[in-house]
């Protein structure tokens, strides 16, 4: 399927100079949501993927799918003060400012087999935050999933030695 | 399935004399997640969905594998600022200041069967602001599907006229 066909381009958005890769077109057809999650759940099954942790809040709509689909544990991954119980958090230099992400502690159990699912590989500030988190918590990352690989922002090589999955990609 | 013993009660969160209800031990059983789901999509093939509209985060985590299953498009319910094209919006108010809530202009078609799932149905203000969206756009809202019900809240009588369905209540 050709998937970039459902991807709306928006320049400026959410700022001036940035070319926002719009997926609710996507979402929106049911034939091509539904492809879009069973190939990531191919990918989920290939890895032998235990739980799936995505995200907010576009991690959510790709990998609680593809979780509910296998019968397998989704754990969502929070911005600050969002997780009712005991979390550990991992905090990443932005551009500008830093962005902090949580994870409840018993969200992944030791050798238990993870994979993540997000929407847009960029240059993979978020899942490199998430792999510190499932690693620290004794979780092994088996892949990480995406909707959309921007190539030029080099998440790829950000993510060397980890099993990288991605439906489509732009320069 | 007895869903309730897959919730967590934390007092006091996020703010003092809430019992906060965390959904997050259910997602992370496979079994319970992909049950969850299950019940949600019966009852969406029963009101004959043609979309699904659900609001940011949590309404992603139970309305996005119900759409992918069914081969049915998914429409978020964002807070201002996270939808790239042309949206409808809607404010109203809450105990302190007040929410607004956008959908795009193109995510319902005139006459079509859409479905509002989300998590939790409290006072139901969040519903029904997105009953008005989808009505403005011409849509039919033909079900409301939440996983809790808080039943002081009275939810349910602020949904008069549409039917509602829910996996677990809590007084």
């Amino acid at each position: 399927m050709d998937f970039k066909k459902y991807i709306a381009s928006i320049p400026d958005f959410p700022q001036p100079g940035v070319l926002f890769r719009d997926i609710t077109p996507l979402m929106r057809d049911g034939e091509a949501f539904h492809q879009a999650t069973a190939e990531i759940q191919k990918f989920a099954e290939q890895v032998g993927a235990e739980v799936i942790a995505g995200p907010e809040s576009r991690g959510f709509i790709f990998g609680c799918p593809v979780a509910a689909n296998l019968h397998i544990g989704f754990v969502p991954v929070r911005k600050p003060g969002k997780l009712p119980r005991e979390t550990i958090s991992y905090r990443y230099d932005l551009e500008y400012g830093s962005n902090e992400l949580h994870m409840h502690k018993d969200a992944v159990t030791p050798g238990q087999k993870v994979l993540i699912v997000d929407d847009l590989l960029a240059t993979g500030g978020t899942v490199q935050a998430t792999i510190k988190m499932i690693e620290e918590l004794g979780g092994v990352v088996v892949g990480c999933a995406f909707l959309i690989e921007l190539e030029g922002l080099k998440g790829r090589e950000a993510l060397d030695g980890y099993e990288v999955f991605t439906l489509m990609s732009y320069e």
